[in-house]
């Protein structure tokens, strides 16, 4: 018989994760209860909020436990179902990734049209990425057509669709990214101004790209980008804090921005949000999006690592900054065409 | 001829203000202008916003001119007027305190009915200082009734009123203050948990009076207080950024919080504000806070040093924490009665 093969974590990661913080186990092949489906994953996705869950922390979700499989987004072909409204043969998405076959709930799965798009796509810019961008840019931004932004990982899944939608939207848009081949894939990308916050000096590149100062600033690092944002802003600016990766695997806290005072002065807001509270959004975010990727005002991008085996690198690689776009690990088969 | 005397900047301060960044200097009695009036104030206001003003940095209010008679609030009686509408007796509130006389643009100042209320209370309670409070609770903090509240500074001018409205609306309300005594009178208001963040650990205060965590905290100090406030809020909870008097007088860039990514997980809201951007709200604020003092819901209080050669020391006093609600000095007569 079939053998499942899924990634556990074994042991909680102190500072940077390593390889020996996980191990590849086999499992039996799950089979469905009433209400279930047994899902082949295809791909999976790695996120940077997974690094928050290896914590033993309470926060938003609750910590991963040792010993058991890891989870998060996957997309990949009912293989059998007992559940009403799903067939074998529909292509789902869900949240049962890290392993090869999943059991999961119906009411867990979401059917996505494999044939409209590469299922691929539905955890990256069709998926919750491109809803965090959406969700982060409309609905706490608040973002005004014509205005400066400016986000940080811009040349990762949720940043590069940030910008994308914002220079649809007659933005001036300004991306920070980690490496020279980033900075070129954002200029390809039409952001009006790209750099390399490695070797650039953080505030001179915001005040030559936008001396009149920013609006919006989408931050996905935190740290010195958030100071930097934080002198740059215009009265009235706004921060989307989506995500703070340059702190995920601080050890011993590390202080924050000096000139938090210029929020008053300023008159600055700064929002945080989950994407999940959001999901009522999902049907008005899926039909704009859907269009953009038509006319080709937004491309999707991922980064594919090959094999459950590699989900680990992949996500040690994502916390490294080594994706372009959207970083998924290929678990599975693809759709037959 | 009488002589005006009134209070020069003469050198900026480094950090903490000395006297000698003061001087009182005598000026012939100033004569109004065609559509100006001369008043003879009575009470001018020390607010922590004017140490900003001492730096020669670009801010929302341009910085105060060394040599040059310093500007804040003050009210006082109409000796004279050239200004339709406005007539000699009158008591204004208006922007041009430092000084024992002004002429002020008749724009530029505000009847206040000096029989209602003492004049004294139209730079407290029912002026600016109550306004803040007000705008910074409903406008920003949106502040839903029954709510638990953490205000810092809550013996200042504005923290106090901020507890007691907040107490009003059936809030539970914490209060944290520099001494033994703003304490004391913190409890007399009605707080419902007050303490000496100079003895106490704020983190533990704080868990202690909230155990289930606050949703709203209204921040007049910034540094260490934001950070046990940012651990001590719940989901989706807001930060009013009124002040952060607790970095006014540094002189070197001190780091800010360590804990700012719990403003992703927990999806908190930070908003900075300036009082003067709502003075579009000052009636309806007028009118609750009217009836609010009437029926005793909000008490206002100051602390009035006398004569304006005094007015530095008690500014610098202010800063120092050495009052209790609002900091004044009498400057000229009381209205007759």
């Amino acid at each position: 018989a079939e053998k499942n093969r899924e990634i556990r974590l074994v042991s909680r990661p102190q500072g940077v994760p390593r390889a020996e913080d996980f191990e590849l186990a086999e499992s039996p092949l799950p089979e469905p209860g009433e209400g279930e489906i047994l899902v082949r994953n295809a791909f999976m996705s790695v996120d940077p909020y997974m690094r928050g869950r290896m914590n033993d922390v309470k926060s938003y979700v609750p910590p991963f436990q040792i010993g058991e499989a890891l989870t998060g987004g996957a997309v990949g072909e009912v293989v059998a179902s007992r559940a009403e409204g799903i067939a074998e043969g529909d292509w789902v998405s869900h949240m049962h990734g890290w392993r090869e076959w999943a059991v999961v709930e119906a009411r867990g799965a979401q059917k996505i049209d494999a044939a409209a798009a590469r299922p691929e796509a539905y955890l990256g810019v069709l998926g919750i990425t491109g809803l965090t961008a959406y969700i982060g840019l409309f609905d706490i931004g608040q973002l005004t057509d014509g205005e400066t932004v400016f986000v940080s990982g811009a040349a990762g899944a949720v940043g590069s669709v940030v910008g994308q939608i914002a220079k649809a939207k007659g933005c001036t848009v300004i991306g920070s990214a980690g490496s020279a081949e980033k900075v070129a894939w954002l200029r390809e990308l039409g952001f009006d101004h790209a750099f390399d916050y490695k070797t650039a000096d953080l505030r001179g590149e915001l005040a030559e790209a936008a001396p009149r100062g920013i609006e919006l600033y989408f931050d996905n690092v935190g740290g010195d980008h958030l100071q930097a944002a934080l002198g740059a802003l215009r009265p009235h600016g706004r921060v989307v804090a989506c995500g703070m990766i340059s702190r995920y695997n601080d050890e011993r806290p590390v202080p924050g921005p000096t000139n938090l005072a210029l929020i008053v002065g300023k008159r600055l807001r700064l929002q945080g949000f989950i994407v999940s509270d959001h999901l009522d959004r999902h049907p008005a975010f899926l039909a704009e999006m859907s269009g953009w990727l038509r006319d080709g005002t937004v491309v999707g991008r991922e980064t594919v690592i090959d094999g459950i085996e590699s989900a680990p690198g992949a996500f040690i690689g994502l916390l490294r900054g080594e994706n372009l776009g959207k970083m998924l690990v290929r678990i599975g088969p693809a759709p037959r065409s």
